[in-house]
């Protein structure tokens, strides 16, 4: 086993990762952007290393600094949490380089799932069910049109080599269709020097359904109870729960072993998560894959028991996982409250400053809360506004929201605006009480109703 | 179920009946005494009353004052906690006069199980093994004499209506037996108005091993894994854990069916905890049981993920158990660290004063911490000195003994003097973790070994 990892990560994930590491009688080293001095990621971790200036380009995300910091205090293993350069291809090839072990997959399989259209063919190919559209690239609007007629508007034409919302158009009809092609065509390659298009249907009246796996170097492999992540503003989940209760036993194995397949297929090592849109009759159809671990990996430890850091770090060590399908159990129901630092009463304004006063409501059974503040620390504006992850777990779902109803109107953060009354409401929700939401949901009707009331 | 419970305590204790009755959707009093008017139990409740002043005698000991409050505010039902008048049957009498569920056994029950002798006769007949000793009570010196020969030396002599250590003698050997008999026997007398006496072995190289039951008014009854509170200190429980790993499966339910032979035999009613002496062949030998929920409830809830304190309310309501032996599993190990406001350094002295920093390590997995403080709260010197329980919880001992480590180092408790470090030299301790240690383990050899290094 390792005996010294470096995270390369900030907040609450890069606090997580500390304690873990602590619990395997594993060193940390903490880095840190100079107004993350003193977080608590730096206070907990046995080293620190400033590695740059507040703007993630030049600290976080700054791959030469990060590598000396590992190489000059001798960490083995770098563990990338989410976000930053958990999933940068060009990062785990540069640790190889050092003799260091990226915590995650190999770096062409990152490069295989980043980029969305040969992930999707990689899926369809292995048998996993696909969103319905193209087979491969599209190369001119008119056999764009074929196959959006076939599946049906509206489609969603997209840059293969696609990111950050370029190349991408949605297109409602057929009138709308070669303008849009040509467009979005010519703008991807004008951003990746790649014209290559995919198009997919445009799912309606789905949730969002993803299950977590972990495989290991020798080809062992599990998958965990589903998730399901409806609940999202802005692209960003709100709520995540585990297990979706609208799922039977028999759907859950299926899901479960699609994903596998799609593992063992691209010889994934590492735990990731593969995201489906799942239709009112329970379709599933794969959008895309992390190959990283994600922020309601809590929800997945409450109901199975299962630290999974820690075993990532033993499946990256060479170790076989510590676990096996038939010891994976799912006990009650996990739900994650992610806690902004955002005012939503002002169009969800980042806020930021001191914490003034912090009272964690700790007691009883079935709750955690992964966070990195305390009392006097400082919210900063360089970063997520994410500040705290409150999980309940109960005997059953409606045990689990009463039980964060609790835990929210327990807990004071001083200082700062948050999304904790919005959370409270949502939770108060007939809809969300009763099982009732897609992925349109919160921020179609829910807001609507909402901002009525506030 | 009931509409509103009063909680008949204060601290942390009453805090977590508080948070199980917010879960249930029942209203929940608070009583507390003068000084405890800014607590965490007062500020959570739905009301409050206040029943007197700071002595324990005066509030949370004045049973017409806590049923006036219980009566005015239409409470059906009170919660007694442990300590207090959790054991007192007069009170539970005065609850049922009142029309009031006393949410614990019945008072007849509570007599039976208060009187020592009466206990350990009743236990006897039930079949279950007792320490050895007289059968029945000793008339006399010489019939003392007779047993103390056969058990082997050294003795406990004890007043059949006793407590509060009166009309107790240890007796070494034959020559000091009946000076020691004949004082005890008057002391008795002139204690309780009793003079019946009873004898036991003293039993060495023992573990204190309890076993939690609980039993339903239909008779449906189930035993949970057991707890190994060995390790104390003036009479005190320091930690608890669950289960043993000294014991097999097959004890386990040895232990389990002899507690529930003997909960049966007395038709009891709520749960409740027979502890045992466990000698070095892991014979067990009955010495009390618990008719409440006792401190260390919290690493048996962590084990099998069952709330206690709900089932307490469901039962007490009428409702059959909500689960039954074959659904109670002993999922990892739990260990509980009782953190004291208190001095070692300084011969234990009770520490008191306003908590001026706060910081709980609450993130991960396999942790909670149940208590009462919040920064700014007071300890108050009128109460016992136990402010907070850390709970961890692992996948095995190991690693719940990491685990609690962890979180005592991360645990900030600023204002007041702790026995936190004391818990770190014990959790470090060779023999602690070899699980090499008896009842006087901790007060004899460890302690010795501590005032030397401090």
């Amino acid at each position: 086993m390792f005996k010294k990892v470096l995270v390369a990560n900030r907040g609450e994930i890069a606090v997580r990762i500390i304690r873990s590491l602590k619990e395997m009688g594993i060193k940390s080293v903490a880095i840190y952007s100079d107004v993350d001095r003193e977080s608590l990621h730096v206070q907990l971790a046995d080293e620190a290393v400033c590695v740059g200036t507040a703007k993630a380009k030049n600290s976080y995300l700054n791959m030469k600094n990060i590598l000396s910091a590992a190489v000059g205090t001798g960490a083995e293993a770098i563990h990338p949490g989410f976000g930053f350069l958990s999933e940068n291809s060009r990062f785990v090839e540069m640790c190889e380089a050092c003799g260091i072990t990226f915590i995650g997959p190999k770096s062409e399989t990152i490069d295989l799932m980043g980029n969305k259209a040969n992930a999707r063919e990689q899926m369809r190919l292995s048998g996993v069910p696909v969103i319905p559209g193209s087979e491969g690239f599209i190369s001119d609007a008119a056999q764009a049109q074929k196959v959006a007629s076939n599946v049906g508007y509206p489609v969603m034409l997209k840059a293969a080599a696609g990111g950050g919302g370029k190349g991408i158009r949605r297109v409602r009809n057929e009138d709308e269709l070669k303008k849009a092609f040509v467009e979005a065509q010519q703008e991807a390659l004008v951003s990746f020097g790649d014209k290559r298009m995919y198009l997919e249907k445009i799912m309606e009246n789905v949730k969002h359904i993803e299950v977590q796996i972990f495989r290991d170097q020798k080809g062992n492999a599990v998958y965990f109870p589903e998730r399901d992540c409806s609940l999202q503003r802005n692209k960003q989940k709100v709520i995540e729960e585990s297990p979706c209760e609208l799922i039977s036993s028999k759907q859950r194995a299926f899901l479960g072993e699609i994903s596998l397949k799609a593992a063992n297929a691209i010889d994934y090592v590492n735990t990731g998560t593969l995201e489906y849109l799942m239709d009112k009759d329970h379709n599933f159809y794969f959008m895309e894959m992390n190959t990283r671990i994600q922020v309601e990996h809590t929800v997945t430890e409450m109901v199975t028991g299962i630290d999974l850091v820690k075993a990532q770090l033993r499946v990256a060590a060479g170790e076989e996982l510590p676990f096996k399908q038939e010891e994976i159990q799912c006990l009650g129901h996990a739900i994650e409250c992610r806690i902004n630092a955002e005012d939503p009463a002002n169009g969800f304004a980042p806020s930021v400053g001191k914490i003034s006063y912090l009272y964690l409501p700790v007691g009883n059974l079935g709750m955690r809360i992964d966070s990195a503040l305390y009392a006097g620390a400082m919210v900063s504006p360089f970063y997520d506004s994410m500040i705290a992850k409150v999980v309940s777990h109960g005997q059953n779902r409606d045990e689990a929201i009463v039980k964060m109803k609790r835990l929210l109107n327990e807990l004071v953060l001083g200082g700062i605006k948050t999304n904790q009354q919005f959370h409270l409401a949502l939770l108060s929700d007939y809809n969300f009480q009763q099982n009732h939401f897609t992925t349109d949901y919160l921020e179609n009707l829910f807001m609507t109703k909402w901002k009525e009331k506030v």
